[in-house]
């Protein structure tokens, strides 16, 4: 009897939503994958399984990972914190029955997979064991400042990349601390983020991007923004360069 | 007469060194656009225009951009910058004459344009004259975390980009001061960026990339590799993921 040989694990980033900006390279994995898998809330799609659409081949078997109801609890309580482990590992364990049985199992990660992404709870609890492979993609935030024709880092500026769910005066003091900024995870933040930028001197320079590069993308200056409603996929940029005229490379 | 309808600018990604990393959508770009241009040292072809070698079709127009030699001049001497924004305002010009006699021309910048690119240089310059999309590409740091296979970041985590040519104290500070970090421009900063790695206490977490994605490439924990020698394709990577478990996104 011969033993099965494993499977492939394929992180693959999508890009933010535009399904052109998929690299030659990801849609070669899925189209060779046997499996695709992907996280989604129930009853739900998940963005990145949507922004495959046109790509994947009809009948491609599926592996949805549904997140589990947690809405009731709170992020901070044990308890959600042990269902959304218990969730990982289960799903980590759906994956690694696939490969077992020595199939290819693409995961599909919308932006770029290591990046804030959840593929990174099936990575770290997977690609020690089976031959993986990470698929970059294009992040929200390049697909956003390109949508904007906005020029983030230049020279030496740094660039500070602050998940919007950090408390404010924290905010504040890294926004100050920093030439170019990228805000994450705005959505119900916005007010906040707002009262930060502003406080930092800096509201005058953020743009604000919702579903960029999606087909119903757009932005505006974030100090024109008449309100403070913000849907999950936005984020806001603050550029570092300034014009000042210096080499950067070839 | 007719007026000459303008010719598009297009800044297109390739990506830090994989060709098939480039986006479906900038493989599309090269095969519609009039024109190739793109920044290069005397006597060399760029590396973004050896990416792209088995994309472009044969016998494509290309406008290659040469930077004047510099070398003998500090960078931060007044010669060295009004000589290169000389270049920079005379690329400008080269790449607008083809615009105004209504050819599209894809201007190539490795990695993502908007982020520390040459690219910037001929974008602030033109995108306000002419109609002008910029096509976001993987950034050098996603191909070298994704082929490290290193979570960079998550939940509610910070990431700072800082220029290995910033002053040893205020890099040995933000190093301090951040979860993830990723430090670019290494080449002849590495002794300088090991001394404050290791004065921040994140050496032993520090993974050093040369050539991401590239055939040639290589990575190697810093703190076991031997020498102080680092190519201008290379970057320093420190995780900010310690594995706790928290909900990311969908
Ligand atoms: C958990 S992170 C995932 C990031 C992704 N892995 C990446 O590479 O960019 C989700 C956050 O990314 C941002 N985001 C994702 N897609 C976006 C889009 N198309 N437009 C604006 N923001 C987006 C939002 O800030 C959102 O809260
Ligand atoms: C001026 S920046 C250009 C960055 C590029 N536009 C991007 O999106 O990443 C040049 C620096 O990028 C980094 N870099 C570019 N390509 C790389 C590669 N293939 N591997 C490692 N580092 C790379 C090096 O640190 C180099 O000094």
């Amino acid at each position: 009897m011969n033993a099965v040989v494993k499977g492939r694990l394929i992180g693959v980033g999508t890009g933010p939503g535009d399904p052109e900006l998929l690299t030659v390279k990801a849609v070669k994995a899925l189209g060779e994958a046997d499996v695709l898998a992907y996280f989604a809330k129930q009853g739900r799609r998940g963005n990145g399984r949507a922004i495959v659409d046109g790509i994947v081949r009809d009948g491609m078997p599926e592996l949805p990972l549904y997140y589990p109801v947690t809405t009731e609890i709170h992020k901070d309580h044990d308890d959600y914190k042990s269902q959304i482990t218990d969730f990982y590992n289960e799903s980590a364990e759906r994956v690694a029955a696939e490969l077992e049985a020595g199939r290819t199992v693409a995961i599909l990660s919308e932006g770029d997979p290591l990046f804030y992404g959840s593929y990174m709870h099936l990575h770290v609890r997977l690609a020690h064991r089976y031959p993986t492979e990470v698929i970059p993609g294009i992040t929200a935030m390049s697909g956003c400042w390109s949508m904007a024709g906005l020029p983030i880092v230049q020279g030496d500026d740094v660039l500070s990349v602050l998940p919007g769910i950090m408390d404010e005066a924290e905010l504040v003091r890294r926004l100050k601390d920093t030439q170019a900024a990228v805000i994450m995870k705005v959505g119900r933040n916005l007010p906040k983020i707002r009262r930060a930028l502003d406080a930092a001197g800096k509201l005058g320079r953020a743009v604000y991007v919702e579903r960029g590069t999606m087909r119903n993308g757009g932005m505006i200056n974030l100090a024109e923004k008449a309100d403070d409603e913000a849907p999950y996929f936005s984020l806001v940029l603050v550029a570092g360069w300034e014009g000042k005229p210096s080499e950067d490379c070839e």
